[in-house]
C-alpha cells in the first residue's frame, strides 16, 4: 500500500497540473469571435476605459480570485519558495471553484519582500475580484495584508490567519457549548503566536474570551518580556489573563481550554492531566498535531480537533474561504474586516444542529456550508451600509 | 439590426466574463482531497523546492501562459489603462484555450513604467510556462521584451510585435509568388513604424527582403533626420533601399508592395495609382484600414488584404499564437527568437496548397494551422540542440 505522499506524487504526476482555464463561449466563428474579440471587444474597452467599475459587469473580474503565496511559510513545511507552492495554491484554486464556483488563480511571488509583495499585489489587482492571501510567514504577513486592505478596494484575506481563526472559534463556540462553559469564565491558552496564532487570537478577543494566557517557543507570554513584537504586545494587552514567567507546562495548569498553533508533540499527557476537568484540546499544528486525539482523550479530554481528515472534529478553512469570497464577489464587498469573521464562526457554530464532542463542526462537504456563509456575508454587508 | 458594438457590449453582459476556471478533478471526497490538497499535496511541495524543474511535471505551469498587458495600447484604440485591457486580454486567453488548448490567463498591471513591468513579469513568472506580452505601446515594448528574454527561461513574445509580423510576411511569401515577384527584386514601403511596423521590417529583412522604404507620421525615414529612434537608426541602416526627404505619397511611387501598420485612410487611390503595375496593399490599421479593400482594388490593386473578418485575406495573429505557445509548452523551448518566427511564416504560407488573390492564407479556423506551427517549433527546436 502507497503512502498518502506516494499517492500525491502519482496523482500530481497524472493530471500535470489540476486547475485549467475554459472558454465559456466556443469560439468557432467569426460571427461569435468579433464580439468575444476584436473588433467587438474594442467597445467594451472603451466603456471600461469611461468607468473601471464596468469591468465588474463586464468580464471575468466579477467572479475571480487571486491566490497569492511568496512560497515563504508552505503548509506546515516551511519556506520552500514560489515554485514549491504552485500544487498548493493551484489545490486551493481548484477547491475555491468545486466548492463554491469561484473562479480562483495561483499567483506565486518570486520575491519575499514585503514590500514588493504589496507592490507586486497592488500592480496585478485589476483582474481580480478578491485577494486570498495563503502561506506568507508571520510577521510580514500581518503588514502585507493591513497594507493591501488599506490601499486595494477589493476584499483581501491572509486565509492562515483568518480562515484558520474563523475555523477554531466555531468549533470552540460548540465545545464550551457541550462543556457547559460560558465564555466570560473559561480559561484559555494559546500556543504558537504566528500567522494563525495572532488572528485566532484577535478573534477570540473580539468574540468576548478574554482569559488567554499566550505561550510561544520561548514560553508564556508576559510583561517583563523584552522580546515581544508589536503583535504579542498588543494581544498581551487586550488579555485579562494575569501570566507570568514560565512554560507551557506551567501555563496550561487549571486551564479549560488548550488551542496548539504551534509544533507537533508541544502538549503531553501529563500536561493535560494537569488541566481542568475534562479539557477541550486543539491540536492543529500540520500534519502532527501538538498532541495525538487517542493520546489527548486517554488523558482525560473531552473534545479533541485537529487539521487532520483522519480524526474526527477536523478544523479545515475550507468551511469558511470558499463561501466568504463568493458572498464578497456577490456583493462587491469593499473590504473584510473582523466582525464578519465573527458572524461567520457564529452561524458556522449554529448550523450545527446537535453538536456533538465528535461532531462540533459541519462536514466540509455539506453543500449547506457554503449558503451559511455566503448568507453571513450579506446580511453584514447590508448592516454596513 | 444591432452594430457589431452593441452585440459586443450585450455579450459581454451576458457572460459577465468568457473566462472561467475548472478543476480537473471533482473534490467531492476526503480520500482525493488529500492528495489534490493537504496533506499529501506537501511533499508534492518538497519534492518541487529540492527541484524547481519539477513544477513542469507536477503543476499547471506546464500548460499554462501568462496574457499580459498594462493597457497602453489595447488593440487600435490607445492606452485606456488596465481594467480596459481585461476583456481583451481575456478574449485573447480564450483563442488559447479554444484554438490550442493551452491554458492561458489574463494578467493586467497597474503600471506602465517599464521597469516595473519587467519587474513584475518575472515576480509572477512561477506559475506559468509563457508569457505572451500584449497591447504594450512603442517604444517602451522593445526594451521590456528584450528583457524579459534574457531575463527568464521561459519564452516571451509580445504578440502585437511577433505575431503580427510573422502573419504578414506569411501573406507576403504567397502575394509574391502569385505576382511572380522575386524577394530580392520586390520593393516594399511600410507606413507606421510602431510595435508591428518594427517586427514586421525585421522579420522582412531577416527573410531577405531589404529593399524598403520606411515611413512614419513624419514621412519617410532617411539619414538626414535628427529624430530617429534606436529602432528607426538600425531599420534605415539595414535596408538596400536609398530614401530621400519626402512623404508616403513619395514613397510609395513604383512600389510592388505597400504594408500598412499605421491609421486609417493614409492610402489614398491616387497613390495606389503611382505604385508598380498590380500592386500588393496591406491595410493593416484596425478596424479601419489604409485603404478600404475595394477601393485599393478599384485602383489597380492585385491583392489586398487587412485585418478585418469581413473582407478576404484576414491577417490575424491568431493563425500564430495559439500554435507557437502550445509548441513551445511541449517542447520545453526556453526562448523564442526571430529565426522561429521566419520558420512558421514560411511553413503557413506552405500549408496554403494553392494560394490565390483572396487566398493568400489559411483560414484561422483550419484546425491543422496550429499542427503545422506546433511541428515548426519542434523543428525548430531539435535543430537548436
Amino acid at each position: 500500500m502507497k503512502t498518502i505522499y506516494e499517492q500525491a506524487l502519482d496523482f500530481h504526476r497524472k493530471y500535470r497540473g489540476k486547475l485549467e482555464t475554459k472558454s465559456k463561449v466556443t469560439l468557432d466563428s467569426k460571427e461569435v469571435l468579433s464580439k468575444a474579440y476584436s473588433p467587438g471587444v474594442a467597445q467594451v474597452s472603451i466603456e471600461i476605459g469611461k468607468d473601471v467599475h464596468l469591468a465588474r459587469e463586464y468580464t471575468l473580474k466579477r467572479n475571480t480570485v487571486a491566490v497569492v503565496s511568496d512560497g515563504s511559510a508552505i503548509l506546515g513545511i516551511g519556506n520552500l519558495g514560489p515554485y514549491a507552492a504552485i500544487p498548493v495554491m493551484e489545490g486551493k484554486a481548484a477547491i475555491f471553484k468545486e466548492f463554491a464556483g469561484v473562479d480562483a488563480f495561483p499567483i506565486c511571488l518570486d520575491t519575499q519582500d514585503t514590500e514588493e509583495i504589496v507592490k507586486a499585489v497592488k500592480q496585478i489587482a485589476p483582474v481580480f475580484g478578491g485577494i486570498n492571501l495563503e502561506d506568507i510567514s508571520a510577521p510580514r504577513c500581518f503588514e502585507i495584508e493591513e497594507r493591501l486592505r488599506r490601499e486595494l478596494s477589493i476584499p483581501v484575506m491572509h486565509d492562515d490567519q483568518w480562515g484558520a481563526a474563523t475555523v477554531a472559534l466555531a468549533g470552540l463556540i460548540n465545545s464550551l457549548k457541550l462543556r457547559g462553559l460560558d465564555k466570560s469564565e473559561v480559561k484559555v491558552v494559546l500556543n504558537g503566536i504566528g500567522a494563525a496564532g495572532v488572528a485566532t487570537a484577535r478573534l477570540l478577543l473580539a468574540y468576548g474570551i478574554t482569559n488567554i494566557v499566550f505561550c510561544d517557543s520561548k514560553g508564556m507570554i508576559h510583561s517583563e518580556r523584552r522580546d515581544l513584537t508589536k503583535e504579542k504586545a498588543e494581544l498581551l494587552e487586550k488579555s485579562t489573563a494575569e501570566p507570568h514567567e514560565g512554560v507551557l507546562m506551567d501555563a496550561v495548569k487549571g486551564a479549560h481550554v488548550f488551542i496548539g498553533l504551534s509544533v507537533a508533540g508541544a502538549l503531553t499527557q501529563d500536561m493535560v492531566r494537569t488541566m481542568a476537568e475534562r479539557p477541550i484540546i486543539y491540536g492543529l499544528a500540520n500534519p502532527t498535531p501538538e498532541i495525538m486525539p487517542e493520546l489527548a482523550k486517554e488523558a482525560g479530554a473531552f473534545i479533541v480537533a485537529t487539521g487532520r481528515s483522519d480524526y474526527p472534529n477536523q478544523l479545515n478553512n475550507s468551511l469558511v474561504f470558499p463561501g466568504l469570497f463568493k458572498g464578497a464577489l456577490e456583493e462587491n464587498v469593499r473590504q473584510f474586516d473582523i466582525s464578519l469573521f465573527l458572524s461567520v464562526a457564529e452561524n458556522l457554530a449554529l448550523y450545527v444542529k446537535d453538536p456533538t464532542p465528535d461532531m462540533i463542526l459541519p462536514n466540509m462537504f455539506d453543500r449547506g456550508v457554503v449558503s451559511i456563509v455566503v448568507n453571513t456575508v450579506k446580511e453584514w454587508n447590508s448592516n454596513l451600509k
